[in-house]
């Protein structure tokens, strides 16, 4: 008879969205999980799936060498696990709560004070689409940690590897997100000023698709090779060309009745670029006038 | 013998790298073409692949019976065009240069008292992408004009009719390129961030190219759902989220030296939304918000 391999048990503290649905995808893939919220009735649905509850975090923590933790921010996760460092010593803290790299950074020197093996986490994705081919999460820290536990993190998606300085997979995360917040404020003004002449938004939106993808699949390459070699003059779309461009757009906003608030500060920087002598580089310029230092 | 058709003259008034490019995609494509340019040596590289030149504006509206301006600006097109209202009668004036909703149903109003048919385009490339698959030009105005010079125009690329209202090319037009200035922002600031850490910025653009174009995917359609339906309410990402992360986004980039302008109106417009009362909704309350009316 085939005695399967048991899997790796895994705890999970904080079972807001995220971390539910982090639990239940543990669960899944089989592993015996060990799950605590501060409100003991989020437990509820997992235990109902097979988690076992915990009544506090140091009794999670024992449960499992994999401790993952997915709060609110780290100010929650420090003031939870201090009462636990010496549990957590000898096992490895996965933490993919949001915060910063400086977060993360102080984080990871804290575990090591206390002999934790420290892992950062970044997930792309929304509750919804862990345990799917789309989701994966950033991670970076203790490598020899990571490796050990890449089949049960596997659970959540795909994993990828960012490097030793524990910050990194915060700053990936970020930089994405950061990506995502110019794009969602380009859909919500092109929407904006298309729905000023109530025109169905589900009309135009296989264009601006296309659109924005077409874009992405030329800037995006484009612009790192041009800061990767340091060669910004760009023989097709100049600042000089978009800066000449952007009042019209600004007018437009305004004649349209539409706020133009989002894109004030892209004229500013254009104007700016203009200004320093960058009128035939292109847009990677954009990037080192960003840069304060 | 078989003696091909002649393919319908056009003439083209106005050569910087565009109006050059329109012209080349016209001679390439068989029709006999006209050009004209105030700066008359620009003309040359046109003559030598067959283009005739010509003297005045004047001149060259009288070759063909369709006549394509591609200038600088609206008022450009005024000036060049106002000596020639009696040549241009009963000819079709498509216009491309650059130009708001309002700039296009102004000149309309102005062609229609001369007899001039007038159809207004936007041009979806650059000029290195004319006359190849990715291109397409958005067209408004007379729409009887439009399909008579449908087959001459299909030489720049695809050709999309937006409606009779003239003003629609160039609100479609402006439309996308918003969308693209959102996403040239949030690309900007993101290489600005991953490369605060001295991160090659080829390394990083695998992970930001699917990213966005897998919010592109996901983002376009429900928020144009949402908007049509008038139903905002969000299980997703909803507005009270992203009002939570984005204070740790503006504190990353300051905290890695990386200038937060560009990003400072979107938390005001997420604070806004929450004040108003719309924590649970999602995107497309944005939107909503952004009209003045």
């Amino acid at each position: 008879m085939l005695t399967p391999t048991p899997l790796a048990p895994v705890s999970v503290l904080g079972l807001g969205l995220m971390g539910t649905a982090l639990a239940t995808a543990m669960l899944k893939a089989g592993h015996p999980t060990t799950v605590w919220n501060r409100t003991p009735s989020k437990t509820g649905p997992l235990t109902a799936q097979g988690a076992q509850p915990a009544d506090t975090p140091a009794e999670a923590a024992k449960a499992s060498p994999l401790v993952i933790t997915c709060l609110t921010t780290y100010d929650d996760v420090t003031e939870v696990l201090r009462p636990l460092t010496g549990t957590l010593a000898g096992r490895t803290l996965v933490n993919v709560t949001n915060g910063t790299p400086a977060q993360a950074r102080a984080m990871a020197a804290r575990a090591e004070e206390h002999g934790i093996a420290y892992v950062d986490g970044g997930i792309m994705a929304i509750p919804q689409m862990i345990a799917t081919p789309a989701a994966y999460v950033l991670y970076s820290g203790d490598e020899s940690a990571y490796e050990e536990h890449r089949p049960t993190l596997a659970a959540f998606g795909g994993t990828r590897w960012t490097g030793a300085d524990p910050g990194l997979a915060a700053l990936y995360d970020l930089s994405l997100l950061t990506g995502m917040y110019g794009l969602i404020a380009g859909v919500v003004q092109s929407y904006a000023l298309i729905g000023s002449e109530r025109i169905p938004a589900r009309e135009f939106a296989p264009l601006l698709h296309d659109w924005l993808n077409a874009m992405t699949d030329a800037m995006v390459p484009n612009t790192a090779e041009a800061l990767d070699t340091d060669h910004h003059l760009t023989t097709v779309s100049s600042l000089a060309a978009n800066q000449a461009a952007f009042p019209n757009l600004l007018d437009t906003f305004s004649g349209q009745g539409v706020r133009p608030d989002l894109f004030e500060p892209m004229r500013h920087l254009l104007d700016r670029a203009i200004t320093e002598g960058h009128a035939h580089d292109g847009l990677s310029r954009l990037v080192k006038l960003l840069a304060d230092r």
